[in-house]
């Protein structure tokens, strides 16, 4: 059942473990600072649900301590309350994950035993150097009841000696998957090809899926995500109307449309997307594809200067360009 | 010398052998009816004679019998005096193309011997159907002592032994390049890799270049073209912005920041559209991805009726979405 086999006409087939996984209130919570109104968030949850979507991610598990809660919506904290409020007890096939980043999360008190909580999958955000806390907080977690994932950020700038290093970390441990993260929209396709290749093996040899998550800094996000599913990676993020920061995430309505498997439904997205993502962007929220993000991209820098630049509407994009060269 | 040869880490080297075509004007002239200032064409000139272009493509050839001048701007019909207000006798390194379509050039009449012209290359657009045409203009135009090319178009849509049969015609012809076209957006780099190893196979039996002319309705037209130089394409086109008909074509910028031949520059196309292209969208003109074209991409149909959509500011995607299924 292998799908996009080299050879093998892929396009034809599809793999059923294939998941999908939307991030719009986590990835997109970046751009507005989580201030999405429930209404939204009911809404989100009914159209993933009728879209066949395996896995929404309803924010982050951020420490009350070091974040003001006047300052974020809700789902910067995803209170186990706040979610029973949109879920009930999620008495569905669609599962409920939320990310709690290494260094911001206070994971042992804050992420309740599985059995009194609605979340089935925690994902733990790390950059490479953090990788002995990840995995601390993956085996909490695990040891908890939930499902794990680890997402390396940020790999385009990590070193590939220490990327094999932390696989092989992750290799040993009880997470469940293991995700490439493009954090910077940095990486084409060929290169998209190699990782999924060695992540892959990983996954191979350890018995561990794969997950993909993509920027759209050169407009890549679906293309890398694809790339990826030829690979043999399962586990897709995406985004509706490819909400989330900078540039945005791999376009939940291009994957959906794109997967074979007829589980996945096209309308409920695009009907979500003209009721509610339109609006968004109407009331000001900013994200996707723009010229300054492609330079970050290209470039292999952050994008938090790019946006800024978009922000403020500043469109000289060859002074911009000349300022990240003398950053590098 | 080969880029992008897998497992030879090709993103390291470049090929020598891959050209750039400029289509901003031709096929941004779609959008609005090839209606650009002279000041627009000539600040465009400059900024890809400094950019490293190889190609700068200024308009199709239209029949002025067919089409009332009075309706279009002058790049429609691309007369001597025209181009030379622009480029005078062209004394440069980059070359002057123009388009030319099967049933809407009279082209033994109005395409001059080289000698007379300042046009260097003639692409001929065709359908596959019409291909004993588009053969008879080829061999007219070489004559003359032009380049050529032959785009056929659509091919999305082709039966593969009809495309085979073009192929091997064109092969044996005097036609210099032939491209693949992806003129409704609907191929995923997956099948575009296959595309290219068919085209390619054909360019080293005849020893004729191969081309790429994507779209953007699935945001895949820069991956499409990179996968494409990977497989070996040379002839690769673009657009300032990627302003094309519909969802547009492969932006010239991510191209250009793609590419690692040093001849070519980023910061007069950054400058070219913050100075220019800005403006073309604040006055009105409408392209780029948007989801009714994905709608008509993922469904290999025209996007006529997108563009129709998008223009009329209707955002009821999922009635269009069935609208569109219905005409399957």
């Amino acid at each position: 059942m292998l799908n996009n086999k080299k050879g093998n006409n892929g396009l034809m087939h599809y793999r059923p473990e294939i998941k999908v996984l939307d991030a719009t209130i986590r990835d997109g919570g970046l751009v507005n600072n989580f201030y999405f109104s429930d209404e939204f968030i009911k809404a989100l949850y009914r159209a993933n649900l009728k879209a066949g979507i395996d896995y929404m991610e309803f924010g982050y598990k951020a420490d009350k301590e070091q974040f003001d809660v006047d300052k974020f919506g809700k789902w910067k904290f995803c209170d186990e309350q706040d979610l029973r409020s949109i879920v009930g007890d999620n008495d569905t096939d669609m599962k409920i994950s939320i990310m709690a980043d290494v260094g911001r999360c206070n994971y042992k008190q804050d992420i309740l035993p599985r059995s009194e909580s609605v979340i089935d999958m925690v994902r733990v955000a790390t950059y490479i150097h953090t990788m002995p806390v990840a995995l601390d907080m993956i085996e909490d977690i695990h040891a908890k009841g939930y499902e794990t994932t680890c997402n390396i950020m940020a790999i385009s700038t990590a070193q590939e000696e220490d990327i094999d290093t932390a696989l092989e970390m992750l290799g040993k441990s009880n997470v469940d998957a293991i995700y490439i993260v493009d954090s910077y929209g940095s990486i084409y396709p060929e290169q998209m090809r190699r990782l999924a290749e060695k992540y892959m093996a990983i996954g191979e040899k350890y018995h561990k899926t794969i997950g993909i998550h993509a920027h759209n800094n050169q407009q890549l996000a679906f293309a890398n995500t694809i790339e990826c599913v030829a690979g043999g990676v399962n586990l897709l993020d995406a985004t509706m109307a490819e909400m989330g920061r900078g540039a945005g995430n791999c376009s939940l309505e291009l994957l959906v449309s794109f997967l074979k498997n007829p589980k996945y439904k096209l309308k409920p997205i695009l009907k979500f997307i003209e009721d509610y993502m339109l609006d968004l962007k109407k009331n000001g929220a900013v994200w996707g594809y723009d010229i300054p993000y492609l330079l970050t991209g290209r470039l292999n820098q952050h994008p938090r200067t790019a946006i800024k630049v978009v922000e403020e509407k500043d469109t000289k994009y060859a002074d911009y360009y000349d300022f990240l060269m003398e950053q590098e």
